[in-house]
């Protein structure tokens, strides 16, 4: 048991030390480097925190994080708006846009379900989906979630609730990274890899 | 170049990711996390931060942090007073005293003398020091610094402005850890603790 000199410490200690991934030695760091900072500094800091937790908005079409009520991609005119990619989280959003290969709007689920974690289908953004499928707009809707029990549990849930309307259902291809080694690939990887082979292109 | 959905979430990651150790990459993982708790828990971390910053004083004796304006150790009245222990920061105060083994007083320097970082005796709580020394009470003072070029600079620069006053002047001793096999010793260390060998105690 730590005893900290000073309480003020003490209790910033243990709030650092519920970030995910930092322990009590790494608040303490992050507490003493605080300290030394100016106070605007940490002002600013927490100041921008707390206007992250207070001041952002969920888009209300595809419930990405954004600064105003329809995001920045969704409110975007020279996008397509007829294809659609469902993922699990804003990280995912993020990371597709970097790859600067998908030009159509987004649904964010805000996770998978895991009934394990006490995640339920009615704790994500299906049901706002469907809705967005329901006013027929939408041609095509393109699955990314990750390749886990939950992520297909969650694709075939999905599945089941777009079957009735008339949309091309697609999930993100699976196969060899690039730039991996065929030799170090796993086995499920590699056949399915097989199975959705693509003409080849020069 | 990263993109991101949300001005304030650009904001709370680039604020984050001054942090020591933390990159963009972890301090979009923590700007999530936070943006998943509830508003109080947010409201709680960044008021501790504050807190931290305005409200922790710093003991007008040793230095080190305290709520009050004389720390804990020192306002003790069970301890030896006339024992000063001269460490970095505070960070080696908790760490001694974690020891349970030291029951004198500290000095916290706030640092160690480092031209090539900026450090100048004159940034540090030398002056402090001496005027405590040239009280008369105190009777020993024990360095417990970092055995690097700047630590030992620090202590010579102490041990020189401390000449005058008729102290014992002591370091802590340098060895071979506990627990740690010979063979795997540095030369230095092993050096110093042939020196510095003691009376053999069962």
């Amino acid at each position: 048991m730590q005893s900290y000199p000073s309480f003020l410490l003490e209790n910033a200690v243990n709030q650092l030390a519920k970030l995910p991934g930092v322990g009590k030695k790494t608040a303490l760091r992050l507490a003493l480097y605080l300290l030394k900072q100016d106070t605007k500094d940490v002002t600013d800091f927490a100041q921008a925190l707390l206007m992250l937790k207070n001041g952002v908005k969920y888009c209300k079409v595809c419930k990405n994080i954004a600064d105003t009520d329809v995001c920045q991609i969704c409110s975007d005119s020279s996008r397509q708006t007829d294809v659609v990619c469902v993922v699990e989280t804003i990280k995912e959003v993020m990371l597709i846009e970097n790859t600067g290969q998908y030009k159509g709007l987004y649904h964010v689920l805000g996770g998978v379900i895991s009934p394990i974690d006490g995640v339920h289908p009615s704790d994500l953004e299906i049901e706002s989906l469907v809705l967005r499928v329901q006013e027929g707009h939408i041609k095509e809707v393109v699955m990314a979630l990750s390749t886990t029990m939950e992520g297909d549990t969650t694709a075939y849930y999905i599945a089941r609730k777009l079957a009735p309307y008339n949309i091309a259902l697609t999930t993100i291809a699976r196969g060899v990274s690039v730039g991996d080694e065929l030799q170090y690939a796993d086995e499920l990887t590699l056949g399915k890899s097989i199975i959705n082979r693509v003409p080849y292109k020069n």
